[in-house]
């Protein structure tokens, strides 16, 4: 089964580390070998892995996309988020990660971050482990 | 085995919703709970998930993604659609969906877009269902 | 059991054709049906599929992104490689291939790329494939 996480997010576009509560999920279901799908069902926030060690880091991958994507434009959508909806699509809906010894095969400085782009909100995330 | 799709594009740059044919591959095979793969074979054209409520989303998508990569630049390959590839790469060449009691687990907005980018021309995708 | 991969890089940077290295892992493997991850265990290099056929896609890949994602700007990451983080999430951490009767089900023109941006440095990707 499908694992589900619930997020608070307090701004209106932030990265929030979700690295120890997707791992936890690993945990439970038991499965020692295989690969993670870690899915975001919203279309106005994303899923990324990045740094984890300097929030700096996070600061500067969210001021980067606010500046390239633009909140003023002739945009179509009259709900006034199309910005947040294209930034969706930049960073992705998913993340894969590699399952090895019941842990997440992750890179020294990799965290694995829900980005909200059209916050604060209540959102939830999709955890889907396949076992070799 | 591998379902192949076809796809028929209309314009130079354009999001088709495509959840409808792929789900259907979905029920062909049968499987009731895994991970679903469907992949671009093209380097011209990305795939994506995002909101397929109002048409102006795929519109203001597309109309940034044109703005801020250039049309005109000092490209170097010759073929004239340096554009489109870079577009591909940013966006992806595959999503992956959760499948639970034999459908997508998708969010109440989301749907699957096949990206035009150097069209119109026929198009391919690829689904690939992984059960566990 | 995941296999790694090493890469020298030797421009800050750079895309690299790594089809014919992972292509050798999945022939180790033997695996004759599934999907096959490949994974990038660092947060200022990213994966790509795109045209491997003429380099100058990739150099023009490049010179949008060095273009689009400033390198100076008001960055708060002291390490002063925030474009290379900026980068690595845009074009994301993986990349998924479907595996068809022992080999990558890849479209004629596509390659898979390891993506440097903060190179040249010594990096790794990990393989990951899942039978069905």
């Amino acid at each position: 089964m499908t694992a589900a996480i619930t997020i608070k997010t307090t701004n209106q576009t932030e990265l929030i580390d979700i690295t120890g509560q997707t791992e936890r999920v690993l945990k439970e279901k038991g499965i020692q070998d295989g690969l993670c799908c870690i899915f975001v069902p919203h279309t106005t926030a994303g899923i990324t892995i990045n740094e984890g060690a300097d929030p700096g880091v996070q600061t500067d991958i969210l001021a980067v996309l606010n500046e390239v994507i633009p909140f003023r434009f002739p945009y179509r959508h009259a709900e006034g988020n199309s910005p947040a909806h294209i930034k969706a699509s930049i960073m992705g809906s998913s993340v894969k990660v590699i399952v090895e010894s019941g842990k997440f095969l992750l890179g020294t400085w990799q965290s694995i971050f829900f980005c909200e782009f059209d916050g604060p909100r209540t959102r939830k995330v999709y955890v889907k482990v396949i076992g070799t």
